[in-house]
C-alpha cells in the first residue's frame, strides 16, 4: 500500500476496495495524531470521521458532488482526502492552511463554514440552485449533533422536508458537541442510539440490498419498501420523518461496510434522505476518546502518553479568572445564576457548575434561546450571567436588543474570546462587539485590562438595574495590579502631546507604546478606557482640554466601534482623534502577535503612525 | 348581563358560568370589530382567540400564573380581560395603548413581545427561576403555528423537553403566521388537524375527566394514564412528546367547555405540557375569516361591509415598487430569484411570486435560514434577493457576516420598513439597520430618495460582485424624479454655510430644512448621499471644501450610523459634523410625524439646531 503522502485522492479512493479503505483509515489516524501533537488542532472530532469522511469520498463524485461540512472543525481528514495532506505542515498557523473549510483554499471545500448549525441551509440554497437549473449531483451536509440543537437547522430542515429536493443530511452523532449534549433532542437521539434496532441494522441492511436487483435509478422503487419497512423497524426515527426526510440509521459510523452500502442506497433516493451515523469522539486514540473534550481543539502534545504541553504555566486565562470569581459571587449572592451555550468548560464555567449545578443552564448550541432565557430568567429578582465567546453571540443580536434591552433587564454578558483568537481565523475571531453593541440602548459595556478590573467589573455589573456586557480577550489574564473599584475611566499618566485610551487589552500595547513616544520626546498619556458604553464623558473633556491628540486602541473593528464612539462624543472639540483597530475586511487565521503585526496594530507601527500625524498637524 | 366596559376583569370571569363566557365571547367580538374599525390594527389573529384569551384568564390566576404572548399582536383580549377596555379608545395612537404586551401597561402583561417565537424561551426562563425560588404558580406560552417555525421556538422546546419544570405551551394553530405557512412542521400539524381524533377528543375528554376523582393534586396520577392513553390514540403527537412534552389535541379553540376542561387538566399536570388548539383567524366576521391576511394588520374600516378605508388613493408603496421591479428585472435575468420569511405579501413579492413561483421561496419564520439559504443559491450564478423588514433582519446579523459577507456572496439584501414604522411602536422601528450593517466588511448600504432611486439601486445592486443592501421605509414612495443610474452621492445643490446629507426618506425632509435655512438667510447645500457604504469619499471631500458645517440626516440611531461613519471619515479635515437621527434610546409607538416631531427630527426642529449652531461656531 502507498504512504499517505503519495496517492492521488480523491482519484484513487475509487479504485480502492472495502479492506484498503480500512487499512486506508488506520494510515489517517496516525497520520492525525502525528500531526496535530505538532501543531496542535482538533484533533478528537476528526478521528471520530475518519471512515465517514472516506465513505463519502468514496460514494460521492468530489467536487462534482458538494460536501457541505457543518462548522467544519471535523473537515481535516476531508482536507487529506482532497490532496492537502501536505498542508498540515502547516494547519492553523499564518500563511497555512485553515482549520476550516475554505473556498479560496480548495475546489473541494464548497462553502466556507465556522459557526454551526448552517450546513442544511447551505444545502437546500444549493440545492435549489440546482433544481432551478436542471443540474443533476448530489449535495450532503454533514452535521453533528451538537449542531442540531441550533435553531438555524431546525428552520432548514422544515423547509426542505417539504421541498422534496435530492439532499441528504448525514447526522455525525457521537453524543458530544463540545461537552455532552442535553436537551430534549439529544435524549431522543440517545434513544435511538441505544435501540436494539442498531445492532441489528447492519444485517437488515445487507438483506435489503441483496432483495434490490442493482444500484441505480432502479433502487429507487426498491428503496421505498425499504424504507416503509425500516420505518416500521425503527419507529422512532419518526420525528425526522414527520419532517419529509426518509430516516435510515442508526449506522455505526466506524464500519466501512455498512457506511458504504448506506450511502450508496441514500444517493439514489428521491426526496429529502436523513442518514443517522454513529460516531465515537476521539476514536482509536485512547486518550481522546477518554476525554474528547481536552482533545477538541489542542495544542502540541505528546503523541505517546497524550500529555498536552502547557502554554504558559500557571497563569489563569481570563476565563478561569471569571469562572473563579463566578463561585466567590454566587456565595453571597444566591440570585446569582449561570447560562452557557455549549460551552461552559470554554467559558471557565465547569467549576462553578460543579458547586451550583441548580443555578447553572447549559442550553446547548442555542445563543439566541441563550439569551431569551436569561432576559425571563431575571424575574424574581434572579442576575442571569450569560457567557458566551463573542463571535457566537452574533447569533443572539435580535435577542439581545428586543429580549433584554428594550426592556432594560439586569442580564449580564461575559464576552470571551473577544478580538482577534488566532489560529481559529475569521470565523472565530471575536472583533465586531463593540460594533454592534454600542448601539443598543441601555446596554453599559466594559472592557476589562487586567484580571483584576475583570473581577471588579462582575462586581460593578450587580450593582446596575440594566443590561451589562463585559468583553475580554483569549488567553492569559495579565496582571497589572488594577484591582480597584470601577469608577468611570481611569487615567494611569497625562500627556501633553497626546493621550492614549486604551480598551481592555490594548492597555498592555498602550504602554509600549507609550515607552517608544516617549523616547522620541513626545509626552504621551494613558488612559484605562474601561467604559465603551456610557462614554466617560466627564474624562473625556478633560483628556480634550489636556492635550493635543486623543488616540484611540482597540481589539475590534474600527467602524462602529470604541474609537468612533469617543470620536463621535468629540465633534465639537478641535482636538483631533486617531482611531487604532481592525481594518474593514475579514482578518485570517495566524498567531495574534502576526495578525497584529500584518495589520499595524504592534506598538512600534502605532507609535510611528502617532509620531507622523504629529508631525503632519504641527 | 353587563357591558363589557362594567366588568371587573379578570375576577368577574371566575364566578360566570360557561354560557356566560361564551355570550361574553360575542360581545368581546363585537368590541373588537367596532373598535379596529375606527382605530386600525390587528384583528383577524384577536378575532381567533377569543375563547382561547377568555379560557385561560378563567382557568389560570393571572397576574399570578403568567401568560407570555408570543408576537404579543394577538393579547388584545387579554388587554380587555385585564381593565384595558377603554383603552382601546387610544389603541396604537401616540401616548395610547399599545397593540402590543408592555410590562410597563399591565402587572398582567409579563414580558415586552414584538418579534416571533420568544415565548417558550422567557417563559422556561421564568420557570427556572420559580423553581429555584421555591415558588408555585403556572406559567403558559401562548404561540401561533407560524412563530412555531422559527429555531428560537425549537431550540427553547429543546431545553423545555428534558427540563421536567412545569410550563404549558399553547400552540394556537390557525395554519397561518400571516400568510398561509409553509414547512415540515406546518405539514404536520395540518396532518394532526385533519385526524379523526380531533372530532372525537372532545367525547374521549369528558370521559377520562368524568373517571378523575377530584381535580387538584390527585389529579396527576389520574393525567399520567390518560397522558398514555391519549398518546396512542393520538399518536401523530409524538413529534412533540418525543421531545419531552406531553402533548393534548387537538382541541376546538372556539369550544369554550373543551378549551376549559383542557387548560383545566394541564395545569394540574407536572413536567411541560404541550397543548394543540385549532382557531380560525378572523373568527366570527366573515370578510376577516375570508381573508385574514387583509385583517391581520388593518387600517380603518367599514364594520358592516368590511371595506377597507384606502390611506392614501393610487400611489404605491416602496414595497410596491420593489415587487415591480424585481418581476420587470426577472424577465431579463433568470437567474434572480426572491426569498422571504413569511413576508411575501408585506414585501410586495406577491405578484412575483404569482408570476414566477418556482423562482420564489418562502422560508417561513425564519430570516436565519432566509439568509444562509440565499448565499447556498449563490451556487450556479443565482442572485438571490432577501425581502426582509428591517427590524426583522436583526435575527440574521450573525448569517449575514458569516455565510454572505465572508465570501463576499452577492446576495442583495431588500430592507422594507426601514427606519420608524409608526403605529407598531418600539418593537417594530427599523431603526438600527444601517449601524448594524456598517461594520459588517464587503457590504455595500444603498438608501433610495424616492422610487425611481429604489428601481436603479436594484439594477446598481446586479451588478455588484458581492452583497448589497438596501434600506427603504414604509409606506408610500415619494417621486422626486431621481431615476438616473447609481454613480456615488447626488449632489442636489452647494452650500457655502452648510450642506445637508440626507440619507433616504431624509431627502425629503432635508429639503424642507433647505428652505427653512435659506429663509434665514443660510446659503444651505442638499447632497442625497445613496451610498452609506462605502461612504462617496470624493464627494465627502469636495463637500468639506465647500462648505462650514456638515450636516447628516438619517432615519436611523446616531450611535454607528451614517452620520458617524461619514465623521469618521472627515476626521481629519477642520470642518464640523453635525449628526441627525434617532437618540440612543427605543422609540415608543405614535404617528411618524408625531415621533419625528417629539425627537426634534421635524424640519424646523433641525433647522433650528443648525442655525444655534452656525451661531456659536461664528
Amino acid at each position: 500500500m502507498k504512504k499517505l503522502l503519495e496517492y492521488q485522492f480523491p482519484q484513487d479512493l475509487k479504485t480502492m476496495t472495502e479492506n484498503e479503505l480500512e487499512l486506508l483509515s488506520y494510515e489517517i489516524r496516525d497520520f492525525l495524531i502525528s500531526n496535530i501533537s505538532k501543531t496542535g488542532g482538533h484533533l478528537a472530532s476528526n478521528l471520530g470521521v475518519v471512515e465517514l469522511s472516506i465513505a463519502l469520498h468514496k460514494v460521492f463524485d468530489t467536487p462534482t458532488d458538494k460536501l457541505i461540512w457543518d462548522v467544519g472543525h471535523q473537515s481535516y481528514v476531508h482536507k487529506i482526502l482532497t490532496g492537502r495532506a501536505e498542508g498540515f505542515q502547516t494547519l492553523r498557523k499564518f500563511g497555512g492552511m485553515s482549520g476550516f473549510p475554505k473556498v479560496k483554499e480548495s475546489e473541494y471545500d464548497t462553502f466556507d463554514t465556522g459557526h454551526s448549525s448552517t450546513s442544511i441551509s447551505v444545502a437546500a440554497g444549493m440545492a435549489a440552485a440546482r433544481d432551478l437549473a436542471k443540474e443533476d449531483f448530489k449535495i450532503a451536509a454533514i452535521i453533528g449533533d451538537g449542531a442540531l440543537t441550533g435553531g438555524l437547522a431546525y428552520e432548514a430542515m422544515n423547509n426542505v422536508g417539504v421541498s422534496k429536493t435530492n439532499l441528504v443530511v448525514i447526522l455525525n452523532d457521537n453524543g458530544m458537541s463540545i461537552a455532552p449534549n442535553t436537551g430534549g433532542v439529544s435524549k431522543y437521539l440517545s434513544k435511538l442510539r441505544g435501540s436494539r434496532k442498531y445492532t441489528d441494522f447492519k444485517k437488515r441492511v445487507k438483506k435489503n440490498i441483496s432483495e434490490i436487483p442493482g444500484i441505480g435509478k432502479g433502487v429507487v422503487s426498491g428503496m421505498q419498501h425499504m424504507r416503509d419497512s425500516l420505518k416500521y423497524a425503527v419507529l422512532d426515527g419518526i420525528m425526522f420523518e414527520e419532517l419529509g426526510f426518509k430516516y435510515f440509521g442508526p449506522v455505526d459510523g466506524h464500519n466501512m461496510e455498512v457506511l458504504l452500502e448506506t450511502l450508496t442506497m441514500a444517493k439514489e433516493v428521491d426526496g429529502p434522505v436523513f442518514i443517522h451515523v454513529i460516531t465515537k469522539k476521539g476514536k482509536g486514540y485512547k486518550s481522546a476518546e477518554e476525554t474528547p473534550s481536552k482533545y477538541h481543539g489542542t495544542g502540541p502534545f505528546d503523541p505517546t502518553t497524550g500529555r498536552q504541553h502547557k502554554s504558559g504555566g500557571s497563569v489563569p486565562s481570563y476565563s478561569d479568572v471569571f469562572g473563579n470569581k463566578m463561585i466567590q459571587m454566587a456565595k453571597t449572592n444566591n440570585k446569582i445564576v449561570a447560562i452557557g451555550a455549549a460551552m461552559l468548560e470554554g467559558t471557565g464555567l465547569k467549576g462553578f457548575k460543579e458547586r451550583y449545578p441548580a443555578r447553572t443552564f447549559d442550553v446547548g448550541i442555542a445563543e439566541g434561546h441563550a439569551v431569551t432565557f436569561a432576559a425571563g430568567m431575571t424575574a424574581g429578582g434572579y442576575r442571569p450571567v450569560v457567557a458566551i465567546y463573542s463571535t457566537f453571540l452574533q447569533r443572539a443580536y435580535d435577542q439581545m436588543i428586543e429580549d433584554v434591552c428594550l426592556q432594560n433587564l439586569p442580564v449580564v454578558f461575559a464576552i470571551d474570546r473577544a478580538g482577534i483568537v488566532g489560529a481559529d481565523g475569521e470565523t472565530h475571531h471575536g472583533m465586531f462587539d463593540l460594533s454592534y453593541l454600542s448601539h443598543m440602548p441601555n446596554m453599559t459595556i466594559l472592557a476589562p485590562a487586567d484580571r483584576g478590573e475583570l473581577e471588579q467589573m462582575l462586581e460593578y455589573a450587580m450593582t446596575l438595574e440594566g443590561p451589562c456586557a463585559i468583553r475580554y480577550p483569549r488567553g492569559e489574564a495579565m496582571d497589572l495590579g488594577l484591582n480597584c473599584p470601577i469608577q468611570g475611566s481611569l487615567v494611569i499618566e497625562e500627556g501633553r502631546d497626546v493621550e492614549l485610551w486604551a480598551v481592555g487589552n490594548m492597555l498592555t500595547v498602550g504602554f509600549q507604546v507609550q515607552e517608544v513616544l516617549k523616547k522620541n520626546s513626545i509626552d504621551a498619556g494613558l488612559i484605562d478606557a474601561r467604559f465603551v458604553r456610557p462614554l466617560d464623558q466627564k474624562a473625556i473633556t478633560a483628556s480634550a482640554e489636556r492635550t493635543r491628540l486623543i488616540v484611540t486602541l482597540e481589539d475590534n473593528v474600527i467602524t462602529g466601534g470604541f474609537g468612533e464612539n469617543l470620536a463621535a462624543a468629540m465633534m465639537e472639540s478641535p482636538v483631533k482623534v486617531l482611531n487604532f483597530g481592525w481594518p474593514d475586511r475579514f482578518i485570517e487565521h495566524g498567531s495574534i502577535g502576526q495578525l497584529f503585526e500584518k495589520y499595524g496594530l504592534n506598538p512600534e507601527s502605532i507609535a510611528e503612525r502617532i509620531c507622523e500625524y504629529l508631525e503632519k498637524q504641527a
